[in-house]
């Protein structure tokens, strides 16, 4: 029933594509299995900083998987210890304002998709998941994540920086309010223990493989479930966090843009990436 | 205190009512026990499929136990092994539109009176309670559950269906943002258990009797509280979802009648009502 | 780099101005540490009960601690017994108009004002915190409150008064939808197990000096984290409830006033103070 093939050799079309589009080499893999699920691989290394070309393909590999209706997306990194280590500092660090903006509204446009697909989303968390990580892995429908001492959480406040409030509504969507209030203002990084008792994942995986043979038994359950009707009602009951993107995404960029321009903040980025480059000498 | 006696009278007045709206028997039975609570029995065989009639019935017992000032109403099924299967497909399939449309407004209707209900309200749930069945059980204030083999959920998509914004908001009144989604998703269904575990139910019973028993000592916690002020902070605290459908009824009503004169829809349910059959039949 | 000496001269200088403020004695202590923590003490016999001019004391504390730039805020009391008792209801029984509508608004100003803080707030519940004292206890961020016999809860209905929306939006804040409802509507009182385990309360304590030890060791976790970042951060999420009293202050207010004015009202508080004297009196 399933135009396996179809899609399979669609894909492999596509995945060129995504080599041309980035200099450095394929910052993220599209894989489709026989049953029509795409795994999605994020490639930046060394550990997957969202700049603006990985959104980019991001994005884009959101419309191949919608495209080619797929009838899920496993999203997964190739790095060994972090999933993906959120926004990339330095698209923030002395901007050029006209790409800040272009990378905030890709941003907004990645959750969009992801947050919103009508494809069964699910995330194999194979490392650590911080921030705009962490972002990525809530905005999916079901997270499994490797145990051990792999952490995730939205962090933000750490860095003296405020997640946005779709970031927030996110988390709202995942966790109770009390739960995300805490993490959000004590920029908590959840144990995975700790995670799965709040349900900021939903189950443990012993090693990478394990979670996207967790994200497929959970595409499973979906099998005998009209795909349109399953896909309305996530939209729908996700309808509210949507809504408000689409009514104020213009302000939300602009704050974003004002919040680079502060010097403060820019004195705050350049402390923290000389931090980052002596712990990088060591 | 309690005007008892005046209100087992009207009562009696008002039974015979019930059944001389339904050509084939009534449809709901409701008693008042000496302390002013109310128990309407669900009575349309085989599993309490909720069609015009019934909706129809259960709307005109809410006005009388409102009327007589019950104080409390307890919403149980005569059938042995279900509470009611939801609503009746034979409602939707090759519908006449204008049945069609009062169908949905009587039960947009139903659900206002027992969800924004002044008097107490308590589900003794002997039986499975799928979509429409779990709609009436979450729309009350207290759920206790035969315990055993039952089922209990809005699997509504597994029928192709989507369910409607106020059946969800029902849901994330009852449990977590995060469990009503994946409930409404995968169509779940839910063990007694498990209902218990999320709260989707509040109590497990061993019977039907147990069951209402349970529901009285629920009622009876509100012995001590003033009516008037539980029943308007029982209004404010579910304001939110009942001030929706005021604003939205029109719309959500013509959106059912939209999905109903949708072909695809109407050969998904020529094949369900194809599958029940062959199941009768064995 | 806090300048503690200016902070703790200031407030030595801002304590005699709490006192000059009340006809029988501070009905507030405001002490602050030297690593910028206050502690604001309710110190109105017996039992703490919300009047006007506490009301208009712990509003200019607050004020105290912002100008003062004080990192966090902890709020306790001397009774050993109670935290607070909530509203005085002699501000409510035969009230003057005019007052009555200060009293309201200075109320609403008090929770503004803690439930939107930019610093961090902690309660130490050193005793039984029903209706307006479980409010306030709300408000903060963090609750440790002290083990054994005492409650907590939002038990209006009791009295046969409904809690305002923000008080409802306050506790939702802090419990879930589900269990705020049947807390709200039954007028529970809850054990400080009770209170823990829907995580009414953050953590229990052996006494009162272990309660304000656990709030500073919440406030702690917050050395490292930006406090601008923080404070709009918390602002952000509690953003909702904040936002629905700006735009419905005065009706809210017109609201309490109608209530007041409603002559059963006055009949329930005047039977309400008959039995507090009774009791008194034995």
């Amino acid at each position: 029933m399933f135009p396996l093939r179809q899609i399979v050799s669609n894909v492999r079309r596509v995945v060129p594509g995504f080599r041309a589009m980035s200099s450095s080499g394929p910052l993220t893999g599209l894989e489709v299995d026989n049953e029509g699920i795409a795994t999605l691989t994020m490639q930046r290394p060394p550990v997957n900083s969202l700049n603006l070309e990985l959104l980019q393909n991001l994005s884009k590999a959101f419309d191949e998987v919608s495209k080619n209706k797929c009838k899920a997306l496993i999203l997964t990194s190739n790095s060994p210890t972090v999933f993906s280590a959120g926004l990339d500092i330095m698209e923030m660090y002395k901007p050029d304002i006209k790409r800040a903006e272009t990378f905030w509204t890709t941003l907004q446009e990645v959750w969009i998709k992801l947050f919103g697909s009508t494809f069964i989303t699910a995330a194999a968390i194979n490392g650590h998941a911080p921030a705009g990580g962490c972002l990525l892995a809530m905005s999916c429908e079901y997270r499994a994540m490797v145990g051990g001492k792999y952490k995730i959480g939205l962090n933000e406040t750490a860095l003296g920086i405020v997640a946005p409030k779709w970031f927030m509504d996110t988390m709202t969507n995942t966790i109770s309010q009390r739960e995300a209030e805490l993490a959000l203002t004590t920029a908590r990084m959840f144990s995975v223990d700790e995670a799965l008792k709040v349900g900021l994942i939903d189950e443990l995986a012993t090693d990478k493989a394990d979670s996207i043979a967790k994200c497929k038994d959970f595409i499973e359950k979906f099998d005998t479930i009209p795909p349109l009707a399953r896909a309305i009602t996530k939209q729908r009951i996700r309808e509210q966090p949507l809504a408000w993107m689409k009514k104020n995404r213009t302000q939300d960029t602009q704050e974003f843009l004002n919040f680079l321009q502060n010097p403060k903040v820019q004195q705050a980025l350049e402390m923290y990436i000389q931090i980052l480059k002596m712990k990088a000498a060591k």
